[in-house]
């Protein structure tokens, strides 16, 4: 289904080339003072056409508010908005309309629905993103009243680990060589959100790391997911990675180390939450494939149309975003923990 | 919290030392014939104290089917379940009660609630996982009627690859190694699924790889999942990994190749899945650790109880069985796909 | 929640003078025609401002769907629409802003969420009723195609009751009457809904028949849901409606009455589903009412804005609407009883 | 499906005759003092074999909680349990297995499902309301902590109106009469929940009477639900049912009469809840029925088995369950509405 979040839930909708991508925010709680700027800036970060690493599209990504907040403040009811598909140049995709683009969703769209907007990827497009981003900006805002922190960026374009800015000049040079190689390349968007307070999560099928795995594996072209140690951390013995527990002059209670990456038992600690995502390289190449189209022949083709070479970078309002809505629903529902 | 699936939905409960774990598994359709000995086999494969890699805590895991079933033939009513805790020893963990255990639930769900059962981590307990066995067994026999099989293995543990039965030999003799320094080993359990008809996955938040994560993150210990060339794949050049389509003289379409891991556009190709999951080394180590106990004093303890000094053998029948679940839950909305 | 229904889903939006109203349909099956006049011809017959007897407001109600068709055949993706709001006369409700019209949920909306959109009732409006059409019509030709009809009519305005067009008449006289009087009234609004299969509805807590009262009572001011012989059957003895099966040549089997309304166990007979709503009369009046202002004042006033003195007539499509989304819901779930 | 409420949420399951009816309930906070005794006693109202007017089937309904609750307060996880069937008789039921029983699911079911358990009804039977019993009991507990109390009685039975001890004994006399006739009757049972705050239930489809009506109309042999006024108050005048707004020297707002039935525009208004349930009578009758056997052969039988003449007494305390499952379900997630 087309909806995301169990108390502040993202119900989206819209199809690349069609007239607009939108959704509905139900769950946003009353007397939320909210900032359409920053609403507008996050949808910035993530919109095509910036730089020469991303594709040339130029949408405006104007988001349209239609419902829910009022005076900017929000009043309980469903947030509606919509985003109208500016620039479309939907002729690009005429012929794709009869063959399946490897790597993309055209082939198990068409046989699982028998129909397909073949139109820039239509639904399966990663424009669909841009609703997730409008949810969450509204739920970073949020959680900003509770002083709940998120940040993503990316550590690793292709084979290039990403530190320092430096290093982050080093990826963009790596993905213009791709491009200009008519190649396309991968990456990994790490997150942190702190501030998190101890309880946010639900054990067993609810748990934190779940939810947010899931979050960040509906994002396209994502492949992987890993918290704290992650993989690497497997390689480790209980010993080394064991987060032994202290309290402070006031009581409280805190691990020495992190290596559990923010999450116990699927129930947030306090500490940092810590997680990080890799994307595949971008499947759409400017250069010829081996194809089936619709009559069932094989065919050749190159891919027309705009496209990233590297969509890391622009994944990184997006991962923010599915991080915000996971971690704003779970404090909500915390408020049921306890009588 | 305490359910799983949309269709195909498993209900679970159950504290690790109360008078028995269960749970509901609503959304079986009527008319599977079920063999209920081979959902006591899969539990058998969960079941500790069966080698010496493994607790020794004895269960007997013998599951009672309380409704949904006749005859042996599902009735489309939900079927209850419960598997009693027959083995207690709590006296073991009475002294627990009073401190939070490193790398376990203790504190965060003592904050969270307010309250906790302490006995053997309660239901924060990897004990929990026999309800999901219990689901995930039936649905595999309901998925074997379509032709679909699902098998997991270990594939690492500690830092031991492990591919053939030699290289597994190793890693056990790697974990007693591990537990005679009272130490303990992580590692990766990998999965494919075959026979997946193409279709499977619902677009945007249904998708496939999305719900295989979340489904992953939940069993205890999960650290990090990935499908198709997972994390290595991010440092491929799209070229190296492009599923190139090819037309059968049946008129089927087939990848050359499966980079994507039977997964594209969120739904599945017709080609195996393949996915991985790492656990993390297994947090109770018995040496002495600092922690902090509910007076807010640092302390000292060494943990008692039954425990495994490496979860991933017993892990492979719960990857087994919550794939199933979810394969079987999209087998089955897959059919409101069309009109 | 904002949503209703489980797999064809309607998630609504909009307060009555805010941007627009608005939706997203999820779950609609791929592959359907639709005709969107019809759609529009559904609405038109919500609309108010058609007759003396309702509300002079005039809202061109045009339907804008911006996702999920395209040439006219539904996809398999989320329909996203909205219905701009342009007539708002919004100054009329200035004076309201401050004090809680009796019978309206001024009162327990300001104290639930410390905040409401004042003008026209904001979301607790009726004019919320317009997504549901929308949802409802295309339902309908969803249902069409199974030779599902579903019709309703007013059956009594105040203490007229209305079976034929002439007392159709009497009825609308009875309003006139009331509204010169500055009064309102009820009335009954009858369903039925015919060819359905058997089948439908899901035992225990899906039955149709609480999903189609769900689905009634939550059209504003909706009082009472029965169905079959109702509260009237509560005083026969079980003799006297007993619905006695028969077989015809066929093979088929049909019970010889229908004093059930086409349920027995929660699930569809085959028989024609006959269905009634009792609204209660309009909540606003054009004279001196007694309330309370955000001062917590006691104050006096008489409403301005364009009310309607009765509501059935209007409610019709709103009953059809309602009472397709469930029928079509079942429709697609019982695809999932048996293996 | 046979889950019911959205964060109070009871999953249940179990057949007539099968070993054991329960459920598990998800979402009770933890911290709750629990007397298990008022469980009981809840049960023991429900149960059948106490009178001469009711069926003299004898189970002991002793409810097991197997988790969810130690030391007598809940923990937050979720509360599963059962309740053995003890007396089945099943061998009463061995000859209606070939045919469908007028007015039951027997025909519906099969037909949908293909097989059905014959025995008692199976799932149809309206002794699955153990289980809400169970979780509505512990509901009442939670509420009692905030003051809250929910009291049903039978207010008609056939036709005789009962609203005093003796027209209780009168009704009783009524069913007597019917039974020794091998009749039936109906009645009607109104509940009113009394102390509940202004603010529960969410707009629009998740109003509180929507939620109250579905939650009624899945209770076996319910045939009509109406709140307030109900179906009569469609007769009157807007201006005779006016709930005026009057504030009192504390600053409180209340409404000078309680026509509205203490629900306006979805949500509660602080005053009385009130509504009422019309049941349909027994639909087994101990006299000779037509029906058709699975040959599909025109037959006649007699029905053997033990069976209420009435069960409107019976219905009082599931009135009461499920009443107290959706407001605490309410309560809970009014915590949600503000920041």
């Amino acid at each position: 289904m087309n909806s995301f979040g169990e108390r502040y839930r993202l119900t989206s909708f819209g199809e690349s080339h069609g007239p607009a991508m939108g959704g509905v925010i139900d769950g946003m709680p009353a007397g939320l003072k909210v900032d359409l700027d920053l609403v507008q800036e996050m949808l910035d970060r993530r919109r095509p056409g910036q730089s020469p690493t991303t594709t040339q599209r130029r949408e405006e990504d104007k988001v349209e508010i239609l419902s829910g907040i009022m005076d900017g403040v929000t009043l309980g009811t469903p947030i509606g908005f919509i985003i109208r598909n500016t620039d479309h140049r939907s002729a690009d995709y005429g012929e794709m309309s009869h063959l399946y683009r490897p790597n993309h969703g055209d082939y198990t769209w068409q046989t699982k629905y028998g129909v397909r907007d073949y139109r820039g990827g239509g639904r399966a497009s990663a424009r669909e993103t841009v609703s997730r981003v409008v949810a969450g900006a509204l739920a970073m805002q949020a959680l900003r009243t509770y002083d709940i922190e998120i940040e993503a960026k990316v550590t690793r374009i292709g084979t290039v680990e990403v530190n320092y800015l430096e290093t982050l000049e080093e990826g963009r040079r790596e993905i213009l060589r791709a491009k200009s190689e008519h190649d396309s390349l991968g990456g990994i968007v790490s997150c942190r959100i702190s501030g998190v307070p101890v309880g946010l999560g639900d054990p067993v099928f609810g748990k934190l790391q779940a939810r947010l795995a899931q979050a960040m594996m509906t994002i396209p072209a994502a492949k992987g997911f890993e918290y704290g140690l992650g993989f690497e951390g497997s390689k480790c013995r209980g010993s080394e990675v064991v987060d032994e527990f202290i309290a402070d002059i006031h009581g409280g209670v805190h691990t020495l180390t992190n290596y559990s990456g923010g999450i116990q038992g699927g129930i947030s600690n306090g500490k940092d939450i810590l997680l990080r995502v890799a994307f595949k390289p971008v499947a759409t190449l400017s250069r010829e494939l081996r194809t089936v189209n619709d009559q069932g022949e094989n065919i050749s083709f190159v891919a027309k149309g705009r496209h990233d070479p590297c969509v890391v970078e622009r994944a990184v309002p997006i991962v923010e975003a599915m991080a915000a809505i996971v971690v704003f629903d779970c404090l909500l529902t915390d408020r049921l923990s306890k009588m």
